[in-house]
């Protein structure tokens, strides 16, 4: 089992840039086309690929439609995955409605809350009272959630996630959860993305200065 | 100049954490407090404090109070940041409305967006159009922007941010940018982040069976 994150990371961005590519009429790609499109060098290119058994002719080029499959294939994207999200609010919300993630083949298949004014049940997405979730999630065997409840309510919806049988989650609250057993958690923490921005910023200026 | 975008990560989650600390009482800290709160050991704690020139006391300690100020100097916070958001779409939205910045010295000074019907000269948070952003940044020398606009637009919004001198960049179009000159750029990609547990998912499932 391969648990490099950014070699994952960089997998799934090589298969968006053969989407782009394909959608413009490419057939074959070198790796120095994939290196170039989400800048890295071309030795990691080959590496990446070779980690995962995958391997191009002699001259080096790849066929595109056949790459993207087994790109698919090893980011578990041969089948659509259902995704749950915790908590309605701006976040949640935004990711309801975000497009990105049908072409991805995630599909939010229902949203819990503890506000009884935002439930809907008989919405495309419908949205649900957090003590669903358990019957819900155990119904459709959904292993993916994401948190975005409020700070104080996450280390609880985490549990809850757990209970259900929920194995991997994305969680946007800015804080530390205590996962237990063999939950996997990512983090997405919007304000430290741009304290980093800011902080990379400063200190240009700081050397300019000085 | 500190180059390594890790450790920054780190001294915000650690001035989060003392955020919270304080707020349950805490007027000192040990390393191993503060390790325990984001899941690094003391040592790493230790190394990143001394790189900036933070040293605790003889049994290792820190002043609360005095820690946080030390971070948000060295995290350019002692001052409000401006940022401006392009794209008013569902990300976009979601940011206008996001509590967690304002807490963190973050103000978003206005949206820009090409949809006429979106703008809203006297909005708390003002939505303008595209066109207007150069007149604005400059007039507010503001350095900071947020990119929340679909693909296809993004790299002529980054253009755009250069040319207004935009000096740090928080790209959330799911695409990599060629930045010019001495721009920074951070991608935050939602779908790659959701695809990455989704990963680790199946395989942690894969091991289980074979």
């Amino acid at each position: 089992m391969i648990t490099n994150k950014s070699c994952i990371i960089r997998l799934s961005r090589y298969k968006n840039a053969l989407y782009r590519l394909r959608a413009l009429g490419f057939v074959k790609v070198f790796s120095d086309n994939l290196a170039d499109a989400i800048g890295v060098l071309p030795s990691q290119v080959r590496k990446d690929f070779s980690l995962f058994g995958i391997s191009g002719n002699k001259r080096g080029g790849y066929q595109v439609d056949s790459l993207i499959e087994k790109l698919n294939t090893i980011l578990g994207k041969e089948q659509t995955q259902e995704v749950i999200i915790a908590g309605l609010g701006n976040i949640g919300n935004a990711l309801m409605k975000y497009k990105g993630f049908e072409k991805e083949g995630l599909k939010i298949s229902a949203c819990f809350d503890i506000d009884s004014t935002k439930y809907s049940r008989d919405s495309d997405i419908p949205v649900l009272p957090l003590e669903e979730m358990k019957e819900f999630v155990r119904a459709k065997r959904i292993k993916i959630g994401v948190i975005a409840v409020p700070d104080i309510a996450a280390q609880s919806v985490l549990d809850m996630m757990t209970a259900c049988g929920i194995k991997g989650v994305l969680n946007f609250a800015p804080l530390r959860l205590r996962a237990s057993g063999d939950i996997v958690v990512n983090n997405v923490n919007l304000e430290l993305e741009l304290e980093n921005v800011i902080y990379f910023v400063n200190a240009q200026e700081k050397t300019k200065v000085s």
